[in-house]
This record gives structure tokens, sequence and C-alpha cells, in this order.
């Protein structure tokens, strides 16, 4: 079958009011074509799937329902829009999905004015909702403003600042809460399932408006009464189901209605748009929907590289500096009971899962609640407890403040494990790891290791919980050691490589140290000697490193983060302060966000990768 | 009258042993001892007064109901805390109170053993309390841990998370809710009290747990009915007062207390300890208690500088940069609707109340909700409108991730004006205004200006609104400028003043240039000439800066931040790119936390002020 007829409504569809000109009698099929291409491209590219097959019905109601992009619909995290870059003009481009150049795999103003906000953090939609439907009302627009948030996303703190936010009142602000865990609301039972096809009805809103306005006419009384009323009403619903939580943030609740029902879910959009207020939409749907492997194991199809559709099967990795973190972690755990593990909902991917399997007790997951999961970490190490906190460098940087004044400040002793630090790769610009050492090195009497493979990790791990004091971050890449190195492990806080007496020096940490070992073996072949530094503690730099550059004439300091306020520029001030007459190189990400790409493309991009290396130091060495 | 009547019974007090001794009597007038030493020392020396007083009986009933410090009492922001210390052996250096080396403000642990975290920031004391609660079980501890949180704090996202935190269960925690403007709970009747007067009953809760486990006994039936009738019972509260936003949090909710009334406080405390798992505890008090100026006016007694106990008259500055900020803002407000000022429940703080109460509906004050601020922000932006977030410098620190992922990221135009920045002396470590440019200058495309007077603020605000694009930042200190400077405003990005041949410079910005003019005035007499480079715009720095440098022998850069990732690093780097063969001075905070003085005494320790600017620069004068 070709493409033609395998998407045969699907091609057409170049913007919503395309879809709003589909036959009722088709939407069904063409879910099923959204489904098709999302499988399709996801088990090609890798990317999310799970969750953006659950999304699919609600994503077609709500294009169906509202106007965007004069409406702004906003997209939490961003993980479940494939549906929506489908029905808003990007079929034809869809293939490039998470490819160099092509589609994000998240949602980017840039690609598409029906995206609104570039997404990536977990929590942040309802506040840019309540900004937007705010500003819309100071304008006087009737246009509605859409946040569609995860019940994983929900328990973040931001959401609850943000639906308690005073501006909310009498905007036109939807939160559409996309329920596909049952994790928040359990017991829902038929009772509330038959009041929520009441309430979903846009006649019960005119009705209770109504019914409000006329007793509110009714002097005093009437006032009282009708708050008495919404009293009771509440009452009986919490009896019923547990709204009142949303009730008591003055939203008006809908739901819970079945997401993959588009009529039910068109319908209680419909009312929720006639509410005068902001409204909760609670609506459940099935994580991976309508491909059973991964609505079977959603977990394992949240977040994926390529597969093969017709068996579900792909690979696994679990040779990786994540994993690798955590097993020599579970290590010394065993005969450490102090050891405690925390994780923001991220154990799978930090590897944690198997440290959790073993000392449940001593394991947290908070959800994704990074800034409660530090500070939780000081109130462990308060009573003597050793807290490890491993979390992706992207979303440390969620507990910049939290480092500063709950852990740094408080002199207690605990472990950060910086996860995903440097580039990642496809996931983006809003997942890149490049700002955690801004952050982290400005905070007084921290220690930062950058270990660059797996010993080294085990050598940090014991000096941080045995011979450290404070707060110290380990922090690694995603990705594995290139299977050609070994035996270049150290356990000093730094090593020299080379002929310590050369005039050119690489100084670097972390994964690119392998490449700086392949320029130095290349350069060596054409008679260039070089000498690498490779720094293991980057805070504070070993002042006997200095010594080692003092009769240096070229330094290129490598680092895989952004340069303002990295560990180069620190570097610099002290050389400088040193005299040191040397040509200066800092090499890092300056002063830009980073797309996605493949990390190999992205180091050869800025000029990280060892051809870069090798080619600016021929250049210096006037090599021809 | 002499101390030892005035203060009979408080001056005995060594610790929460000796109070447990003191006759139910005396409380009373223990009560009014306590209120008395707190008003005759805030008033001579400033702190935090209306919140003190409201919390007197409250923390004596803790005190008699707990066994601290085993039992772990943790005090949000920590500024409700005087009479904790007055409890805990510090009755003898409290007039000492935010005196250099004498008490501090907040909490601290190493002040005393009962002061078990560092606290100044709000919202964070859930978090620590969850985190110790957890690590009493794992140890198998019997003690109890109590945070105590104003409902202001309450609306911070953390507690939420923290609240949240599926640790919880089973943990000895309790969790006071010291609510003092009934912000939180409108409309308390007298069911509700009567009702919150029946569970708080010791008794109450023995029929309760032994009614439960008697149901649980009788097989799956049970459980469920065990669980309706748990269902049922919310539902009634809910009807009567609405607390089931705890309970949905699983939080056993007692409440609410009468705050001021210790044997009820006490019966509440001790049922709270008897229920097997998490509990809230409501309590209502009255800021300012006890002092009449204080409770007619809460809100100008929060923190205040010192004042005639007599009549509560004390100087309120309103020729500082806040208000000069704030007046500008207005200024330019007026003439541009666009333009909407958001504040983090600082709008008296930062001077925008007087633009809250002429553009209300351009006005947002979200709560004490820092990211959701900037967030929401975001929001404003996207739909046209400029929205200025006015924020003290540490708790800008709480934004980072908003800042680089919600703001930068979003290439929308918003302004952020980070007021405090720099020293800000008696409120201490947790205080200091030191982080915000590390944080701020390593993300991707932000302007950061820094105005040294009145004038630059306007020329930069202007700049901001009208010129930059993206996130810009403006950053002043807490204070006025000095009377004596005048003329000496510019408009320029930098500007250069005294000789421009001289081979001193000092670089520097914001306040500290007026340091710099006085040791430039005074070297002059002694016949060193010096030049001045004062940046204006510190983010980009004007490239035109370093030419001026070329020829410089001596170069001192000072900032009021933390060094690590200052301005005078990036500095640093790029005069040993361009191959600087000058003396580099960096002066800065080095690494460490700034504990609480008066600013010009952190000025004179840190070698920031004039004299020690005069020392170094005769020093490397050679200037006998």
């Amino acid at each position: 079958m070709d493409n033609s007829e395998k998407f045969r409504l699907l091609q057409n569809i170049k913007s919503p009011s395309d879809l709003k000109k589909i036959d009722d009698n088709d939407i069904d099929e063409l879910c099923f074509e959204i489904r098709q291409k999302i499988i399709e491209t996801v088990s090609a590219n890798g990317g999310h799937l799970a969750s953006n097959l659950g999304a699919v019905e609600l994503t077609v109601a709500i294009h169906k329902s509202f106007n965007a992009p004069d409406d702004t619909i906003i997209w939490d995290v961003g993980h479940q829009a494939y549906c929506h870059k489908l029905l808003t003009g990007r079929f034809d481009s869809f293939d490039t999905l998470r490819q160099e150049g092509g589609l994000s795999g998240f949602v980017r103003p840039d690609e598409s004015d029906y995206d609104s906000f570039y997404e990536g953090h977990a929590g942040v939609s309802v506040s840019q909702a309540a900004g937007v439907a705010a500003a819309e009302k100071i304008k006087g627009s009737s246009n509605y403003t859409v946040a569609v948030i995860g019940d994983g996303s929900f328990g973040n703190g931001m959401v609850y600042e943000a639906l308690n936010s005073p501006s909310n009142k009498g905007c036109r602000l939807i939160v559409i809460l996309n329920d596909n865990e049952m994790s928040i609301n359990e017991n829902v039972g038929s009772m509330a399932r038959y009041l929520a096809h009441v309430r979903a009805k846009p006649e019960y809103y005119r009705f209770k408006a109504n019914a409000e306005k006329a007793l509110n006419h009714i002097p005093a009384v009437g006032r009282y009464l009708s708050a008495f009323l919404f009293r009771i009403k509440t009452a009986v619903k919490s009896l019923i189901y547990k709204s009142s939580f949303f009730e008591d943030l003055g939203f008006r609740y809908i739901g819970p209605i079945d997401g993959h029902d588009i009529p039910t879910l068109c319908e209680a959009m419909n009312s929720a748009k006639m509410v005068n207020g902001p409204v909760l939409l609670h609506v459940n749907t099935v994580k991976g929907k309508g491909y059973e492997f991964a609505e079977n194991s959603p977990e394992l199809f949240h977040g994926v590289s390529k597969f093969d559709a017709a068996t579900g099967i792909g690979s696994v990795k679990t040779d990786d500096y994540s994993h690798e973190f955590a097993r020599r972690l579970t290590e010394f755990a065993e005969n450490d009971k102090r050891i405690c593990a925390v994780t923001a909902a991220m154990s799978l991917g930090t590897g944690l899962d198997a440290f959790f399997e073993k000392f449940p007790s001593r394991s947290f997951d908070v959800g994704i609640a990074e800034e409660h999961a530090l500070t939780f970490c000081s109130g462990l190490a308060k009573k003597g407890l050793i807290p490890v906190f491993a979390v992706y460098s992207t979303f440390f940087q969620r507990c910049a403040d939290q480092l500063i004044h709950d852990a740094a400040l408080q002199r207690l002793k605990m472990i950060i494990a910086v996860d995903r630090a440097g580039f990642v790769g496809e996931d983006g610009e809003t997942h890149q790891g490049l700002f955690d050492i801004s952050v982290a090195s400005c905070v007084p009497g921290i220690t930062i290791y950058s270990p660059s493979d797996y010993d080294e990790i085990s050598n940090c791990l014991y000096k941080a919980l045995y011979k450290d004091n404070g707060v110290v971050i380990i922090r690694y890449p995603r990705g594995c050691v290139p299977d050609c190195f070994s035996g270049l492990s150290s356990d000093d806080s730094f090593e020299i490589y080379g002929d310590p007496e050369s005039k050119f020096a690489i100084v670097t940490y972390g994964k690119l140290f392998f490449e700086a070992v392949k320029a130095q073996d290349e350069l060596k072949k054409i008679g260039i000697e070089i000498k690498i530094i490779k720094l293991i503690r980057i805070k504070p730099v070993d002042p006997r490193v200095f010594e080692s550059l003092k009769e240096c004439e070229n330094i290129y300091f490598y680092e895989e983060c952004i340069g303002r306020a990295g560990i180069g520029e620190i570097f610099a001030e002290d050389l400088l302060k040193m005299k040191s007459e040397c040509n200066y190189s800092h090499i890092a990400v300056d002063d830009e966000f980073v797309p996605h790409a493949p990390v190999k493309s992205l180091l050869k991009k800025y000029k990280m990768d060892s051809d870069s290396m090798i080619e600016l130091i021929k250049k210096d060495a006037r090599y021809e």
C-alpha cells in the first residue's frame, strides 16, 4: 500500500480547518492513520511513543473544538504533540522528526505558528497559559488559552503555583489534565462517570449559570444560599470522586472524561468554553493506545530509540554511564546502610531502578519535583544518611536555589549525580545538559567531579562518600565510553598524558578526553607531540595543574557546556593572574542554545571533536 | 523596673525543659515577657516584628509539647523564630540580635542545637521535614518532625511537592500551618470551631484509631467500609470547612485551632502525635498580637528598621533604588499600556505598590511563587505585553531554570528587575544578593544592566523597553545613592572617569562605583592618578572597554557578588586572550557564604570599600 492510500485522510490535512471538514464517520480512520504514521516514524527515528499514541483523540478533539492559533494551545513538556504536528501542516516533513535540520521532537514556535512556546520541561504549561490568558483578558480578547498537561507533570510545584494564581479569575483558561496512569484519581466509580457525563453537557452549564444568576438576584440571603449550594455541591462531588482539590483552587472541574471518545471530548470542551472562568478538564487516556506492545509496557515505550514496529523489539542499552554509575552506587550501598537513592521520576533513565529494587526502604521517587527532591535530601542528610540524588543535567537547573540555600549553605553531606551532562542529541534545545557547570560551580564549598570512564566513576563516588565534605557533584554524559579506550583511568584529581614538556596542551574533562586522545595519536603520527591534561575534579581544580602549564605556549581548554561561567573561564583567570603568556583557546558553547542533532554532529559543529582539535593545533603549529 | 523584675520568668529559661517546669498559671505572664523582650529588641535593632509577636503562644506550646532537639522543629523562613530563640538558651544574648557577630535574625544550626537548618527562603521547611521524617523512619526512631510554616509560604510550589511526597506515608511528620491572615481558609464558622475542638481531643483519636482497627479486622468488606467511612468523613468535613485539600494529599487535618490559646494548642499537638502518619495542624494566629501598632498594620511591621516602641513610629525610606526604579517604571507605564508589573509577594519591598495602585489591571502579585512569576511573564510577553518582574536577588535564584527554559529560550521580551543585589546587611547569609550574576550571565542572549544611580536606572529601563530584545535584567542594590555624588550618570554602556592614560584602572559597576570615586579622589591628593571604568551594561561588556585597558599595568575588578562566574572572570578571560600583561586583581566574594553585618562593614571585610581600594593601589604604586 503506498502512502496516498495509507494516509488517505491525513495527507490532505494542512491545518485544523481541514480537520474540521472531515466527516464524523471518517474520524476513527483518521485516528488510525495518525497512529500508523507515529509508529512508523518513531520506530525509524526514535522518540516518544506511548504518550503520543495516548493523546491522538484528545488532540483531534482540541483542534476540532478550538480555533488555533488564535486560541493558544500549550503542550506541557511537548512530548505528546506529534499528533498536533501532523494536524498543523507537518505531515509532509514528519519523516524528518528528530533528524538534524528536521522537525523537533518537541514543540517549537519557529517550526509552526501553532506551536506557542518551546517546551521540554514538565509543569511549565499552566504558568504559561495563566500568563497568556491574563494578557488576553487585559486586551479584551475572547480567545481561549488551553494547557494540556499529563498527570506526571501535575506533581510539579509550579503547576500548583499557577493554579493558585489570583490572575486566573475570570480568564478563559482551560487546563486539560491528560490522566494516563490514573495516578491522581485512583477510584473513579460508575457514578462519577455518570455525573461527569451530565456535567459535560452544555445544557447543564447553561442551567447552572442561570440558576446562580437567579439566586444572586435575591439580595444577601441569595448570595449566601448560592455559596452554600456550591459548598454542598463540592461536598457531594468529593463524596463520589475527589475533585474538590481543583475547586478549592478556583477551577471549575469537568471530568473525568473518556479521552478516546471524540464526541464526548468535544462536548466537554464546548462546556468548558461556556464557563465564565478557569476550568480543569480531566481526561482519562491510555498510554500507548492502539499499539499493543506500548499499551502493555508504556514505561518502556515512553522515550525510545529506533525499534522494529512489527515486533516492538528494540535495543536497550545498559552498559552506559548511567547504568554504570547506578551499578557502582548499589555496590557501595550493600555495605553502607546510610546510602539512599533519590530520583525525580527518572529511576529508569538514571539506571537507579536496580537500586530501588534492592533497597526499597532507602529509595525515594518523589515524582517530577526536582526542587523538593534536593531539599528532601538535606533532610535525610541532617539525620546522618547519605542521600544520592540522580538527575539529568537539564532538570538539575531547576534546583539552583535548593543547591545554594538548602544544600550547600546547610554544610550537610550529600551527593548529586548529574546525568546526561553535555550534548544529549536528538532531544534538542530544551534537553541539552549545558548549564549545570555554570549553575553549580558558583556555589560555595561544592566539589565537582567529572569522571571520564566507569572506573573513574567508582573512584569519584568513593571520594564523595568517604573523603569529601559538603555537597559533591558527580557529572557524567549520556552514552557510553568508546570501546577502544581502556587503561586510561586515574585515581588522582587530574592526570597528564603525553610529553610533559610539550608546548601544546589540551585541558579537558569528561567524555571529551577521548576526543583529545584520538587527536593526540593522530598528531603524533605527523610529528606533533601534545600533552593532555585530564581534569577529574573540576572544582576546585588542583593547583598543581597550573604548574604543569607554566611553560606552555598554546593551551586549549575544551568543555562540553556553555562557555560562560564554565571551568575554562576560571582557568583563564588563574592563568592571567600567574601572568601566563600562552595563546589561550576556550572551546565551549558560546552564548547560544543548541538545537537537536546527533551528538557526533554537535561535537563537530562546536569544534570539539578530534578532527577539529587536530585542525586547530596543526594551524597553530604551522604544520602544512 | 530592672531586667530581673521585668523578665522574672523568662530570664530563668535556659532550655525547653525549664519551660516545661513553669506553672500553668504563669504562662500568660511569660508570654507577656517574651513579647516585651521582642518589642524592646526589634525597636532597637530592627528585624521581623509582626510575625514573631503572632507566634509566641504557638512556640511556647510547641516547646511544651515536643522534645527538641530530639524532635526536630523546623521554622519556615525563620523570621518567626525569635520566641524560639528566647526559649532555647538565647535570652542573655538576645540584645545582639542582627548585630555583627551577634544572633542572626533567622535560625542557624551553628547558633544552637535547637536550630535544625539555616532558614531564610519560603516554602522550604516541609521538604526538609519530609526528609528528616523519612530518615527517622528508616532509623526506626520515634522522634517527631515538626515544620512550622506561615500561610504566605504555603503558596510556594515546593510545599505542594513536599506534601505530595510519597515518602510521607507512615512518618511522624507534623506540619503546622500558622495561618495569620486567614488567606487560605476564609470562612470558618462556629460549627467548624466546634468540630475542631472535638477532633483536637486525644480521646477522639484513640477512639478513631480503635474503630478503624476493629473495622479492618472484618476481612475485605471491613476494609472497604473503613475507606467508605473515611470518604464520608472527608465529605462532611469539606461541607463545613475546606480541609479536604490536605486530606487529598494524605495528611490528617486538625484545625483550625486558636493559636493564642496554649492549652488548646497543646491538646491539638498531643492529638497530632497520636496519629499514625502525617498531620496538618491548622492554627489561626494574629500577626503583631499584643502590640497595637503592629496588630493594626501588620504589613508595615513585618520587617522593620529601628523604631520608637512607645509610639510605633520609625523612619520609612522611599528615596532608595527600589522606589526610584518603581517610580520610573510607573512613569513609562503612563504612556505605554503594554507594561505590566509582576511581583512574588514583594510589592511593598520593591516599591511596586504605587504601580499596583495606579494600574491594577496590569499588576500581578502571584504570592511567594517566583518560578510561576517568571513563567507567567513569558505568557504575558507572548501576547505582546511587556512584563516587568521585580524580585530580590536572593529569591531570583529560585527561577534559574525558568530564566533559561521559560524566558531566554522563548526569545520573548521581558524585563527582570533584580533588587537587593549585593550585600543586604542584617538579614545575613540566606538573603545576600550574591548569586544573581552567576546564575543569569551564563544564559544565552540575556542583557544585564547594573545602573549605579537613579538616572542610569531610567536610561537602562528605556533601553530595555525600547531598544533591546529578549530578556533584560536591571540589577540594583538595597539602599540609596550617597548624597554627595551627582552629575556622574551616563547614558552609554560604560564610562571612563579620570586620566585615560593612567596605568591603574578600577573596573566596577553598580554602587561600588561610588567607593571607587572616593578612592580616586583620595589617591589624587597624594599624586596617584587612576582611572575608573564604570560598566553599566555588564553583559555583554562593550568591547571598547578592552581597548581602553590595553596599556594598563594594574587592573582591579571590583564586584559585589560571588567572584566565581562573576563578570570579572569573563573579563579575565578576555584580557588573557588579548595577551594583556597586566597585574589583575578580581575583588569579589570568594567561594563562601556571607554572614549578617552592616553593609559598610561587609564592604570593608571583603576589601571593597574605598579605604581598601586605596590601600591596595598605594601598595602596587609603591607609595610609602
